[in-house]
C-alpha cells in the first residue's frame, strides 16, 4: 500500500511561508527536480493529494492568479474547507469537503490505490493529520535561509526517524518516517 | 583568523528547547561526538565562547544543578547579562557583561586568537549577533523530532549557504555559512 507523505519546502528554522505568507524566499535558489527528494520522482509516485483551504487559496491568489495558468496537478485532490469556493481552476480534479480527516484520507487513499497520498500542506492540516496518526513520512527540502517567523511547518509534537539525508542544489534534503526510534 | 560559530542542536521544526524550556527530547537519541559536526573536533577548535543569560541560568538549574558537577568548558566565556549572578560555578572562566555585542565578541575573538568563537546560545543572542553581522557559520545537529513550539533557534531573518550536510547517528548534520548565495 502507498504511503501518506507530507512533502514540502521549508526554511532552516521551520517555516513554510514567511510572515507575509510569501514564498519569495525560495526565488533564485537552485533545486533539481530530478535530484534527491526532487519533484519529478515524487510526483510520479503520487496518486492523490489532500490540501488545506489556506494552501488552496494561496495557490489561486499566487501561482494561479492568472486564470489561464493551467492547474498543475494531474491527480485527484481533496481540499479541506468549511467555506464555499468561488473559483475552481479548469482541469483541477478537486473534492471540497468538511468530512472528518480520517474519511478524507481514506477516500484519497482509495483513489491513490497502490500509489502515495501527498499531504500538500499547510502545516495546520499536516499537524492535524500527524496527531491522528495519518502521516507516514515527511519529506523536507530545507532552504538555506532563516525567516525568523512565519507559518510553521508542523505545529505539533511528533517523534520522527531520519531515513534519508543529503543535498539537492542549495537545499538540504531530509526524509523522515513518523514514529518513535526503534528500541 | 577563527570563525564565530553558532553551534547547537535543534528540532526539525527549528526549536532549541521545548515549550517547557526542556531538552529532554534529546534524551535517548544517538549522536557520535566523533562524527559529523560532533562535539570533540568542534570543542578542540573553540578558543572562547559567548553565551546568553538564559542559557547560563539553564545550565545552572539543569545540568549543573548539583554544585559538585564540574563546569564543562575549559575556554574563557562571556555571559551577556544585565542582572547580577548568584553563583559562578567553580572552575568556570567567565566574564559577566552588559557591554555592546560588538565589544563582547571582539574580546572573545581576542581571547580565542586563531581559534573559533562559539556562540553557545540561545537563539535570542544568536539572532542579535546575526543581525549585527557577527556570526560566520551556523552548525546544526537536527534531532529527529518535531516539537510544535518552544524556543526558536534563530528568531531573525538571515540568508545562508549550505556548505556541509550529512548524518550523525539519529541526527541530520547541517553546516551553513551566513550570507547570500554567491551570484
Amino acid at each position: 500500500m502507498g504511503r501518506t507523505i507530507y512533502y514540502t519546502a521549508m526554511s532552516v528554522d521551520g517555516f513554510i511561508a514567511d510572515p507575509q505568507g510569501s514564498l519569495g524566499w525560495l526565488d533564485g535558489l537552485d533545486h533539481d527536480p530530478d535530484g534527491l527528494l526532487g519533484w519529478t520522482a515524487f510526483d510520479a509516485s503520487v496518486g492523490s493529494f489532500v490540501m488545506g483551504r489556506a494552501t488552496f487559496d494561496w495557490l489561486l491568489s499566487g501561482p494561479l492568479a492568472d486564470p489561464t495558468t493551467p492547474w498543475p496537478h494531474r491527480q485527484p485532490g481533496w481540499v479541506l474547507t468549511h467555506r464555499p469556493v468561488e473559483r475552481v481552476p479548469e482541469g483541477a480534479r478537486l473534492t471540497f469537503t468538511d468530512a472528518p480527516l480520517g474519511e478524507v484520507v481514506a477516500a484519497a487513499r482509495e483513489a491513490a490505490a497502490e500509489a502515495d497520498v501527498w499531504i500538500a500542506g499547510g502545516g495546520v492540516l499536516a499537524s492535524a493529520l500527524a496527531r491522528a496518526g495519518l502521516v507516514d513520512e515527511i519529506w523536507l527540502s530545507v532552504a538555506p535561509v532563516a525567516l525568523g517567523g512565519g507559518a510553521p511547518v508542523l505545529p505539533a509534537a511528533a517523534p520522527l526517524r531520519l531515513v534519508q539525508e543529503g543535498r539537492n542544489g542549495d537545499f538540504a534534503a531530509l526524509r523522515y518516517v513518523v514514529g518513535p526510534q526503534p528500541s
